[in-house]
């Protein structure tokens, strides 16, 4: 099915759909993504300001035959929100819909419209005495429902899960402009298909989400964080297993940074505090989050109490304050940036059966010495299985000359993963960037079950064109 | 689409296709349902020993156009494992695929085949030191496979959630025989749509699950019950509030009973003990799981001290001991057997959000006194805002003199759910019980979608016919 531009007759049938306000200019922002790899087309922007508005915006553009890329906060890594070329789509951006509409501390819920930035729910929790858990690098411009169209992860995936945990309900535009109020606050609700997950990951193309139900928490009484230097990642993986025997899902956040990543934050963000000096080959950075009488630097004694014992630490520092435990994160959450000032061949976000875990940290690095001196920055969510596998030039090398290796690199890890039983997105979904890969590894009978409700929901084929499924 | 009948012809043909011994007399057993109110029919029962021979056995339902219908251990209560009548379907039992194949500490992971019952999960688990925390009434005969066909709820949801919360992965074979393998044991996977949670919960109407990673976790190191009487259903809710505030997500069960219960179990079950006597109006049912360092009547002693303050509760017992702890628990778990001895004029399994709960009961208790002199048992999860609002006959009246109100009863409890934003199947699924309802009260987009859903997953319409959607 061809697609038809959005073009100026088309933009002038909005006019008369939609209020004058809607309508942005088609401003570089609305084009290029963090990483700046790609750059999209679009022949208009539009921000409309209700659910109602996005309903006459698809309905008209499903009777044209107009592309949509819905637009959030842009922050996608796998090029969701950017059409790099073919018939200009309109895009759709949801930063006009910002309400907070309701924080209930009682039924632990929130109830915001699509464009809510993700960092204004944690504030909005917190003045309820509540805790919204998805958390990661880009909650200060990513919003709420892209977080929710792709099924963002971040840092407290471990004890909350993904986006899609943290989901009660949705309401949805359809591609042909109905509305799905399936705003529900229930915990349990079995009338009939599961179409809010359906919705939740299809990355804007089965529905546009235009407002949420998501769950609260109480806030743990005791917060902590410590930072444990380990031999290796199978060290890692076995501490984690002790610290849950410990403390059950208390764990909040279990993630792992290697030397080398440390190294990268030396070289290029000095500023930033050195925990352990030499840099330690493997470094676990750990949350947790307690009920109350438990103290957290109590906890960690005694896990660490067990751990020195069998080797599996051999440094650890307790954060003693929340300044201090700022700066423990400070060095996890800088390291991509350190990453993107020294400019990575490829970069992998891969997740692994946890056990398996340690096997492919070895042998992708093998396979990676094998293909040239490369430097390889591993670090992650290492309690999800969710490993950032980041494959650098040799040190002082210009990447532009190591480019060329970029499709093999990826390709040998992404293979390796697959037969690890892995997956070659963890938790940046597939977007425009990784629909080979999707076509290279997923079983056909799954891509012809994703074809057929596809289909079915949007049989126009309008909904971000060429997202998720090629050509689709 | 007519379906053709389960015929001599074509089990012949089925003879040919899989082994001898998958074929099975059809026994009553296969046709009854627990609450013995519908019988089914079927032309054949068939038990394939694997994956291979149920795709062998769709392929043929579905080039033959026969209708299938999936069963595990029988124990729905809306008769989704029933068809009461129409072309005698080929009953499918995945009662012979009972291997438990992977139980992984270290990953907290159990990878089952679908006919394994739910008990013998639970009992592999411990066995690896971890808890399955799915758990419900018909635990010693229910299979897991149709407790995530269906989404089962029970007693653990609250800090576990439901069936669908506890799945990693699944292997389904399709309408057509075509076997997806999405037995992932993966914690982030976002290549692509929502598959496995599009099949959890669609009660055999989209594909035959028949294997499932699912999720292990640690067992709490302290574990302790409790039972509270409260003053009304919102100090029960206060009280719930109360003690998340201090353990968090420990609070892994919080059941309502009423006092209307209580005296049903005085009255048909008198050997079980009385915690309180005479009954109390309301009684809170809690379960702690903590992790170690804390001990569980200790929390429990510092809830209760403030709820005393507050007149939140007015009497309190904690379990001493196991023994103890299992003799709360009987007495929540018979109120069903002791309901089932009374007989109910109808029988209702809603969900509220949380802070509608208290004003529904008080309600709905007037709507029925308006209707006759009926006894009301309400009780179940009140954590996750699932009550079971059962209504009986005048004490001492046959329950058969008042069967011609059920319908009358029903409704009004059900449309009081619906504008009170709930929903009228918490936890049992559709079936073919609650079709009628599901027409009633889903907003008909939500219609549309499914049956669009269901139309491009089973286009010849054989997976479980007129079950979740009427003559879908």
């Amino acid at each position: 099915m061809t697609l038809n531009p959005c073009d100026t007759a088309f933009i002038d049938h909005l006019h008369g759909l939609i209020g004058p306000r809607a309508f942005r200019e088609v401003a570089p922002r609305y084009l290029e993504e963090p990483r700046g790899t790609w750059s999209g087309v679009a022949g208009a922007v539009v921000a409309p300001a209700d659910v109602t508005e996005v309903s006459a915006v698809m309905q008209a553009a499903n009777a044209a035959r107009v592309g949509i890329v819905p637009y959030g906060g842009g922050t996608g890594l796998v090029g969701g929100q950017i059409m790099p070329d073919g018939p200009a789509p309109l895009l759709l951006s949801l930063e006009r819909m910002t309400a907070v509409r309701r924080v209930d501390p009682a039924e632990n819920v929130a109830v915001v419209e699509a464009g809510v930035i993700l960092e204004d729910i944690h504030r909005a929790a917190e003045a309820a005495h509540r805790l919204f858990p998805l958390s990661l690098a880009a909650k200060g411009s990513a919003r709420i429902g892209g977080n929710l169209a792709t099924n963002a992860g971040g840092v407290n995936v471990l004890r909350y899960g993904n986006a899609r945990d943290l989901c009660l309900g949705l309401e949805v535009v359809l591609a042909d402009g109905r509305i799905w109020n399936g705003l529900t606050r229930l915990r349990k609700d079995n009338t009939g298909y599961d179409l809010r997950n359906l919705m939740i990951g299809s990355e804007g193309t089965l529905g546009v989400i235009t407002a949420a139900a998501l769950k609260l928490f109480p806030i743990p009484a005791g917060q902590g964080t410590a930072l444990a230097v380990v031999p290796s990642p199978r060290a890692a993986l076995d501490l984690l297993s002790l610290a849950r025997d410990h403390v059950g899902e208390a764990v909040s956040a279990f993630e792992l940074m290697s030397g080398e990543g440390l190294r990268f934050l030396e070289e290029t963000l000095p500023q930033i505090r050195r925990p352990f000096d030499p840099a330690p080959d493997w470094l676990v950075l750990i949350d947790l989050g307690l009920p109350s009488g438990l103290d957290p630097s109590a906890a960690f004694e005694a896990i660490f109490e067990q751990t020195f014992e069998r080797d599996l630490v051999s440094d650890a520092l307790i954060a003693q304050n929340t300044a201090q435990a700022a700066e423990f994160w400070e060095v996890r959450e800088q390291i991509p940036e350190a990453n993107r000032l020294i400019g990575s061949v490829s970069s992998h976000d891969i997740s692994l059966p946890l056990s398996n875990v340690p096997d492919y940290i070895s042998r992708a690095s093998e396979v990676i010495a094998d293909m040239g001196p490369f430097r390889i920055n591993c670090f992650g969510h290492l309690g999800d299985g969710n490993l950032h596998f980041n494959v650098f030039p040799p040190k002082g090398a210009p990447v532009a000359e190591w480019r060329g290796h970029t499709k093999a690199v990826k390709q040998a890890l992404h293979d390796l993963v697959h037969e690890m039983e892995g997956s070659v997105s963890a938790e940046h979904g597939i977007g425009r960037l990784k629909t080979d890969d999707l076509e290279r590894y997923a079983q056909p009978v799954k891509l012809e079950m994703m074809r057929a409700v596809k289909a079915a929901l949007d049989p126009a084929g309008i909904l971000n064109p060429g997202a998720v499924l090629k050509g689709g």
